[in-house]
């Protein structure tokens, strides 16, 4: 292996989670503390921060302020939603990367991100490997969806499923404190791939969570559900139904929608409509059963709720982290992190090397013998593969009774 | 004093909080462990449940299990909304209260909810005085409106608080994740007062939270509002705003139904209007300033979020439960429990007894002097009177990772 020393890049890109920092403390920590790296540089708003010389110098950073990150939610350097282009249409972008990259010596890229970012490294690294400039570049997972291919699961998600397992079953319990009947409509992330709905079934597993739950894996079909609710509904009085963001009917069509045309009908059912679709779905449930009907939308607290982060997901996140930087030293270089567990004797949780390209290019659904026949339920093998991702609980240091997140200086390099 | 011997019956009411059930599991324990009182019933679903003879005989739980309601949030033995009539008017109820009382030889009434109950309560002990039948009767607060006269704060508040304040910080660092502009509007739970919206400032007080907050208690201008809320979208490229769910304009309408009105323009604006507070001020900045906008409500985890309450808090809602116990068997009657604190020197709070008629009637607001003179943000008035009432994390049990709520047997009293 050739020792290859210089700068190293560290930047966050997508929708944030909750432990999407911790991951980057690791990159930074691993960083810092090798002989090789010489800078550690943190990329602000991922790609967009180098594309326009924008890099804090993470070695002024205090190390015990920078250790806050493990706790710290929503990435902390910024994110983007920056689509870089096709190398061969137009090389504009990937100039100006490797001039930033000559700049400040950079031989080490390190990229914290979904599909899209591992997208981007991949094409990075192309382009880097066609220009002859000797750069290792890997991709650092995160995503609350679940939904990378090859990995076991990903950073972030365990996070997010504990927020929404812990809050189903504080609903459950607050939705029967009446003796009057009740249905409540529970809208969760997920617009293509069920994971984080499925985390709902969490709840269920401890007797105090939905009745019903429907992924996008399964072809969503509206007389059907009102069949479902009703009949929990009649013969409990009570109906508790979590639905991921993403459901879509027959044609392809997603339910959130049916608020805008439903709206059309205003008139006739004497009501304004409302948007999102656990309240599209409350009104089309209340008109069809009389019931009292409540939407949730647990809305972005999903991915940010640092608070009730899980153990698992933080050590985990902060160990793919680390072992991107630590791989790289070791001469690896257009991989992403992911892990690979056995749960056949209790948990555990190991590092494994994915291809970029594969990685950037598929999606990983829930498998559909993990979703009950009818559709409308989750079976054991979810619950038994979910369970040791929410495991333990935060150490999340606080003052005042509020969390003490990491405050950094933020200083750019020169 | 003279000695009064007999059963107790413990009751729910209203809308549930975080802790409600610590205070029951207050008042339990002092009842279970009293020489005077000879049996322990708790009532399902409140006064509903005294009047249909459904009371649970608490002696048969376990004292393990029971502990658990510590931790379990929204009313463990069932609430109601039941208004009880006057007596003059109607004393149907009032007989059937006291058929059940004599039932059961019942000399202990224990209470637990917000100003209806306290009302509630001070009927049937005037009721029980007229009739000659030996009774005494406390009230045992809870709300997380904290708009309860007479006492310093309400069980449930704080951690409600808490829950709001540390949401707000997590939202804070998401909304600034990326480099585009964004409005953020969050909607907090308060009809009439404006105390857990004010919570809000808690986070700002960090450093971490909204802009803006609008109380009930100041008369919400839209032209102002706008105003504010460009001003500082101009100037930070972000805006995040806290508004009470009870804000009104100077004509006593509440802003959330603006809603239905607007509704009637929606072809002329283009889109769907939305329901609900947040969605409403989202739809309307949105139009006036062309920001990307987003409304986010807190829903129901402000009064459910168990796994986020303030060890204060619930250690005082225990308290209360349990001081209303004792004082009963001292011989008081026809008091609510209160809290008298002093923060002159750190903080402390003691139990005090106020007269269930004073606090059935009134309605404790925010004081006008602890709201900016634009009415658009809360002085450090309130953070001295609000941080300790966040103070400390709960101890929670957890089992594979989520809460372990107390699951009691429930056998009915014969």
């Amino acid at each position: 292996m050739k020792e290859l020393t210089g700068a190293c890049i560290i930047g966050q890109s997508g929708g944030p989670t909750s432990v999407i920092n911790a991951s980057v403390l690791g990159a930074m920590e691993a960083a810092l503390d090798s002989k090789n790296i010489t800078r550690v540089l943190g990329a602000e708003h991922g790609i967009k921060g180098v594309l326009g010389d924008r890099l804090f110098d993470i070695g002024l950073e205090d190390r015990d302020e920078l250790k806050l990150l493990r706790f710290t939610p929503s990435s902390a350097l910024g994110s983007c939603r920056y689509k870089i282009a096709d190398p061969d249409a137009d090389d504009t972008d990937y100039k100006r990367i490797l001039e930033i990259f000559k700049k400040y010596d950079v031989r080490y890229f390190f990229y914290n991100g979904g599909n899209d970012s591992m997208d981007t490294c991949n094409k990075i690294s192309k382009y880097m490997q066609k220009a002859g400039y000797d750069c290792r570049i890997m991709g650092i997972p995160k995503t609350i969806d679940n939904d990378l291919y090859g990995t076991d699961h990903c950073p972030g998600y365990g996070s997010a499923a504990k927020y929404v397992a812990t809050s189903c079953m504080e609903v459950y319990l607050d939705a029967r404190v009446y003796d009057i009947g009740m249905i409540t409509i529970l809208e969760i992330m997920g617009r293509n791939a069920g994971w984080l709905a499925a985390s709902a079934a969490l709840a269920s597993h401890k007797g105090l969570g939905p009745d019903l739950i429907y992924l996008p894996e399964v072809t969503f079909d509206m007389e059907t559900f009102l069949a479902d609710v009703k009949r929990i509904y009649d013969k409990n009085g009570k109906c508790i139904v979590a639905v991921s963001e993403g459901i879509k009917d027959k044609d392809g069509k997603y339910i959130s929608e049916y608020g805008s045309s439903l709206a059309k009908h205003k008139d006739a059912f004497g009501h304004a409509q409302m948007g999102g679709l656990a309240a599209t779905l409350a009104n089309i449930v209340k008109e069809n059963t009389g019931a009292k009907v409540r939407g949730i939308e647990f809305s972005l607290l999903q991915r940010c709720a640092a608070h009730c982060a899980s153990k698992a997901d933080y050590d985990e996140s902060y160990m793919a982290g680390a072992a991107a930087v630590e791989s790289a030293i070791n001469g690896i270089t257009d991989k992403m992190v992911g892990f690979e567990c056995d749960r056949s004797d209790g948990y555990k949780c190991d590092v494994k090397l994915l291809p970029l390209d594969i990685v950037a290019n598929t999606e990983k659904k829930v498998p559909r013998e993990w979703i009950n026949e009818a559709g409308n339920g989750i079976k054991q093998e979810f619950i038994d593969y979910a369970l040791p991702l929410i495991a333990g609980e935060t150490e999340m240091p606080k003052s005042d009774g509020l969390p003490r997140f990491a405050n950094l200086k933020k200083i750019l390099a020169k």
